[in-house]
Formats: structure tokens, sequence, C-alpha cells
């Protein structure tokens, strides 16, 4: 078959692989029915993040088991699945704890822009549907694998509760995501930061209230005057640099809680002025599989649509292409059909 | 009268000053019952922070109150209060969220190691008693006003709970006292590290269940070894080192929270690490005025005695034998009786 590798910046290619096999008896083999590229997978693109090269891309993914190995006991072969991608046991007490993120046995799924896959510990990550999905489902599914999980759990780490005011710093695809959150859980008012029409547009339909195009002090002046002086109850950090931190830290009240799901690049904090800013701080790679359930329920009750993040659609030979667009935002986050 | 001035590092005189007065309608003078010294005074006394010096010295108080401004209304002459080292107006939306220590109108607490000492902001600052207290009841009262209220906002950002694996981190007044708050907030199990009998005497007498001597990469190894591997529901971090935030991030567990009150000196934090770290972090000087009316019930209906975590009481007079006593880890916290 043919996968997306990456060689070095800027350059990924699709080109023939061996076809992924059954290493350990608790692996599964799914055949992807759609899959896509994530904002993270532009830190190594753009040069940001020192790989092993040539890397298989790929870590979000929904689609039917082809194959499971002999321990595997709660997917079988043609059942439609969506997974994290941290792959977890779900099993040891960090998962029991809810952060299966962090599980003793975590990896990170690699290899997931091809048209099959390996996802080890099966049973732990993936979660399968009654029935196969409708098609028109499979982009919102794909979402909740990554993206949708993240910024869910940026809003509960964030403590986003019924009432809350929220803002979103980064408009990326986690970003929106993290509006959608928001709104489920309740907030009340929802700004979400963005100087691009179409992200402000897709914000909004995804529930943000107020939308501020300011950025640095002038962003987080905006913010103060809209919250009486007060700043946000929950700020949700969406893109992991030092501006975006401090915007972060600064919209939001004492005693308030930020949840940052950007990967931080070249961030740095002082101990002592983190501790007078006094502010909740949760942060790391998200526990998708503690709300994988839940998301997929919303989605195929069609309560929510977050497929909707996806503005590129490309069959995925022209994977390469759907990287471009995406380093050079001409689009928001690429489909890839498989 | 006399009051206790601070002249540089290790020179604290005991001299005449003039008697504080109302300089604002919301001040209130009071007459001290007791005062004492803060491991946080030892701070600028070892000139590990700047000071304007000559300054007078002294957050902690209790006492009688002598005289208040034209626009105080909940406390007058004669009343015996307990207040927050943090002066707060308590009716900020900070202070209404429960932040009174990041309060609009905050301001720290001064001059209090003194016979008199003027408090700012007195009706959002003072909870008095319905009766004046009885004597042995002051010291646990004085505790109230900083480092009780500390200990208790330790293990509240902590998040304990009935139930939780706690590790306190530094055996100081303050951590002595967040296990005392631990305890009464339901811990099932208490780590204290510490490597002082006396003060491992008294952490046992506040409710540790455990007491760990190692400290550095032993110490975190213990912690994880009794805790199976998986590390502490909630660190309350009483020190503010380097060296005492790693141990606190390292012991607990990922999705578990870490109280963080020793005010950080020489802390720095890589983003990177902390968010793969996955815990909740919330520090900062402690709310007490939060918790003050319930911790003075506490105290006062003597279900809780935290004045045992004087050790040594002098007369005001020898103030500057206090100072020595707590920098040479003689005392653990100096009673002043004036």
């Amino acid at each position: 078959m043919r996968a997306t590798m990456l060689y070095g910046p800027g350059d990924v290619r699709y080109e023939s692989v061996p076809e992924p096999e059954i290493l350990q008896p608790t692996d599964a083999i799914i055949r992807l029915s759609a899959t896509c590229i994530c904002g993270s997978d532009l830190w190594p693109y753009r040069g940001l993040q020192e790989i092993s090269a040539p890397q298989a891309m790929g870590h979000e993914y929904c689609g039917i088991v082809e194959a499971v190995g002999s321990a595997v006991t709660r997917v079988k072969p043609g059942q439609f699945v969506v997974g994290s991608f941290c792959i977890s046991d779900n099993t040891c007490p960090h998962c029991r704890f809810g952060f299966q993120s962090s599980c003793e046995n975590r990896e990170f799924m690699t290899g997931a822009q091809a048209p099959l896959a390996r996802v080890p510990l099966a049973d732990g990550t993936l979660v399968a549907t009654d029935d196969i999905p409708d098609d028109d489902l499979v982009p919102g599914l794909l979402a909740a694998s990554d993206v949708l999980g993240t910024g869910w759990y940026a809003a509960d780490a964030a403590r986003v509760r019924p009432g809350s005011t929220v803002v979103v710093v980064g408009d990326g695809a986690v970003g929106l995501m993290a509006v959608l959150a928001a709104q489920q859980r309740g907030a009340e008012r929802i700004i979400a930061m963005s100087r691009h029409p179409k992200r402000q547009a897709l914000a909004q339909a995804f529930g943000a209230t107020d939308i501020v195009s300011e950025r640095g002090e002038k962003g987080i002046a905006r913010i103060r005057e809209m919250t009486g002086g007060v700043g946000a109850d929950s700020v949700l950090e969406c893109v992991g640099t030092a501006e975006s931190m401090a915007q972060a830290l600064n919209c939001c009240r004492p005693g308030g809680s930020i949840g940052y799901v950007g990967v931080p690049h070249g961030v740095e904090f002082d101990g002592q002025q983190l501790f007078f800013h006094q502010k909740n701080m949760l942060g790391g790679p998200a526990p998708v599989r503690r709300f994988l359930p839940d998301l997929m329920e919303l989605v195929l009750s069609r309560k929510i649509d977050p497929g909707k993040v996806f503005d590129l659609e490309l069959p995925i030979a022209d994977v390469a292409e759907g990287y471009r667009a995406m380093d050079e935002r001409r689009a928001i986050k690429t489909l890839l059909r498989v």
C-alpha cells in the first residue's frame, strides 16, 4: 500500500510501504474510513520539532476493524471504531483516574495517514459503534479522535460549567472545537480570539458569542473591558506559544482556570509570577478516551457537527497539498479520503 | 510604643515608633493579644528579598479592637478579632469569587509585631468572635490569621477530599498546618516529608499517617513505592524552592493536583515539561478570609488545636531572638506575647 511519510521539513511523500501487520496479540488493524492532518503535524513539517526521518505520519483515525490480535476481546473485525491519538490500556490506575493520555503503557498513534493502520492496545484504545454510521457522519467521528477530544479536554481542564465566561485563545481547529465544547458544557459567554473572518464565522457557528480580533496587550485589555475588569472564569489555550500563554494568563480571573492543550514550544514560566497570577492550570495531551463514548454519541445523534471543522477535503494521494494548505493557513484542517 | 523593625539582613530591632493612627475611615486599630514570626519574614531577614529598610515587620495578628474609622460598621471597639495577612475589601468580584488574596484593593498587612497595629479595610478583613475567647485559645486563633489559613488553602487548591492520598512537602509551620488541613478534610493517607524528629512528631500529632525522611530522587522513589507506582492524588507544596517544587511535581499522579503556597524563589518551569506532567496546579497567597470564619469556629469549639505549631514563646521585646531561633531552625514558629 501507499502511506504518508515525512522525510524532513516540507517534504511529505505518499509512497509505497509494507502493509501493517498484527505485531502484538493486543493489536488491531483498521481500514480507515477517513483520516486527516493535525496542527501538531506542522511542527515537524516546519522543522520546529526533530524527527527520525522518514517518519510515518498521522494519528487521527476511524474506520472498520480488519483484523485483531489473539488477546483482543472488545472489538472485532467488521466493526466501525474510533480511537484516541493516545494509545492506552484503559485499565491502569492513570486510565481509571480518567487520564488515559498518561497511561502506564501509553504510546502515541502513528501511521494513520494511510489506508490501513495498526492500533496497539486495541481493547483500551478503540470504541466501536453499534452499526456502521452514515457516511456523512465520518468527518465528525474522525474529529472525535483528537481535535474534538482535545478541545473538549481544554474545556474540562478549565472547568467550564453552565454560566461560565470563557475565552478561547487560538482559532485553529482545536480552538474551534474548544468553542464547541464550551458551548456544549453550558458556557454563557464564549469569547473567541481570532483575526480571520472565515475562522470567526466558524467559531460563531460553533457557539462563540463574541469575537475579539485584537492580540497581545490590546487583546488582554479588550477582554478585561468585556468582563468588567474581572477576567474570564475559564481560558482555553489552544496554541502553545509564549505569546498565547501570556494571553491566557492575563485574560483569566484570579482563581479561574486555564486548560492548555497547545503543546508548548518555547514557553517558560517564572514560578513567582505564576504564584501571584493565582490561576488553576492543567495541560497535557488530552485523555480523549475518557470522553470518546460521549463525543461519539453526540455526533451519532447529530447533536453536534464537529466535522464542519474540515474545510478542505482531498484524496489521500494529495496529502502533500493538504500539508501545504494548512502550513500556509489556506485551510483550517484537511480531511483525507482514503 | 515599641515595635519590630527590620534594618537589614539579620538586623531586627524592637524600638520606639509612633503609635498607629486611623488614616482612612475604613481603618481599625487593634491591640494585639499575641503576634508571631512567619517563615516568610525570614526571606528578607536572610537578605534573600530586598526591603526598603527600616521596615515594620509582622502580618499575623489577633486582638481587641481599640478604635475604628468612621466608615467601619462590622467591627467595633472592644471586640476580639482575627484578620487575614491579606487586606481585602471582601466585596469586589475577586473577593466574592473566594479569592480575597487577589482583591482589587489588596494590601499586605505590616507592622503587626507590635502592641498596636493599624488594619486597613477593617470591614472586609477582620472577623469578630461573639465573646472574648479564653486565653489558651489565642495561639490557635492567631494561627488562623496566616499559617493555618495558608495550609488550609494548600489543601483546598490541591483538592484534598475524603479518601485522598496526600503528600505534604515541607515541615515548616505551614507544612504542619497543611497536614492538619488535609486531616480535617478527610484525607485517608497523609505522607509528611520531614527529616526532623521533632517536626515528624508534630506532623503525626496533626494527622500524618506516614513520614518520609528521604529527599530528592530518593524521596520521589519512596513516594512512588508507597503509592503503588501511582503517585499522590494531592501534593501540598509548602516551601517554594526549585527542589521542593520538583519533589511536588514528581510525587503527584497525572491528573492529580498540586497546591503550592511557599512563595517561589528561584523556581522556573519549562512549559512543555509542565504540559506532559499533566497536573492541576494552583498557587498564590492564601485567601485566608474565605476560610477564616470556619477556621475560627474549629478553634473556638476546640475541634482543632493549631496553636501547637508554636514551639517557642517569647515576650515581644525578645523578638530578635525569635528570628534567630527560626533562622537557625531551633524553633518551628515563635509566638510573641505583647
